[in-house]
């Protein structure tokens, strides 16, 4: 399983690479999680230089693709030789998007009637492109799933998780901080719904 | 004010990144965030390598101080010659170690008398230390905090903001995930303790 997040120049650290750190604990050998960006190495909004690790054209061809927050989400949006580079499918992949990710998603037509989250700033934009905006901070429907608000980071490295990984029943546990209360499992129901949920039982989310 | 971001070989991305991006939020002309590394560039435990962004000896001298946490931590309390290089000292600076960053405070005698978190792995080794080690997500007294659990480090980052920059009464609003009930506050009670809190009201740290 290849799983590509998608980096862009003036992206969001918690965006990129919570989903990076959460999606690494999954230690099976064929399970490869790369930061996916158009050039060799890619500034944060923070100034933190990283290098890339692997193309946008590998990463089109992902099992599942996140596509990253920042700064400059529409300058990527109109920069079309870079979209066109961008060849994503959810008939054969899981997307998921962050934030300004979501838009993206969006421009590339890849939302079209699917409810979507996404941040304030992103909002009327997302709009514009004929996309409703929920208030929440996750939602997903069939191979997409969008969320809002850094933090809702490990949501999609979870759905990813539970999709990809998941069966009826079965759990994976993802510590959250360290005490009892504070663990995060990703399990399936019976229907194999994907569920969020905390250890004292409060379910975060439940997927479509 | 400077805050550094300790990160060694083999980093955990968890712990140094989310720091990094939540105590970013600060918008302030003399806000600094650094990564500080003994080399120019840092390989992270999932193979990410990324630029450091300031010395060992500029980060002693910091405000403030996150240690964190990684794969190859026991190696860098064994480097006698690295260890002589973190001049940490908290009664001129704020200390936060995350995970197995405890043990590195602890092997530096900056933990002595004051129970710590850390991750289970780094547990017994922070206890042969001499250090008791509590079963909860965060921990502080006086200007030396620790976390335990990877994403546990908002705390960590939340505390050093609360100190930095918190007062009386005051709140610093951080969006957790998207939707009204995720949200994470940093508060000031009127007796100047930081507490960290959700919407809910529910409670999540108090500060000693």
């Amino acid at each position: 399983m290849h799983i590509a997040i998608l980096t862009f120049e003036g992206f969001n650290e918690l965006d990129s690479l919570i989903a990076l750190g959460v999606l690494n604990r999954i230690k099976k050998p064929d399970w490869r999680v790369s930061i996916a960006s158009p050039t060799v190495r890619v500034r944060s909004m923070n100034g933190l230089l990283l290098e890339s690790q692997t193309s946008l054209r590998e990463a089109s061809a992902a099992d599942a693709v996140i596509v990253g927050s920042g700064m400059r989400t529409r300058e990527v949006v109109a920069d079309g030789a870079l979209m066109a580079q961008l060849q994503l499918d959810p008939s054969r992949q899981l997307l998921a998007a962050q934030c300004s990710g979501t838009l993206i998603l969006a421009k590339l037509g890849l939302l079209d009637g699917v409810p979507a989250c996404t941040d304030l700033t992103t909002k009327p934009w997302v709009q514009e492109a004929g996309i409703d905006v929920l208030n929440q901070p996750f939602f997903a429907r069939g191979n997409v799933a969008t969320a809002g608000g850094c933090l809702a980071s490990p949501y999609l490295a979870a759905w990813i998780i539970a999709r990809l990984e998941g069966s009826g029943g079965k759990r994976t546990s993802l510590r959250r901080p360290g005490g009892r209360e504070r663990r995060l499992r990703i399990a399936c129901d019976a229907q194999y719904h994907a569920v969020l949920e905390t250890d004292v039982g409060d379910r975060l989310n439940k997927f479509e």
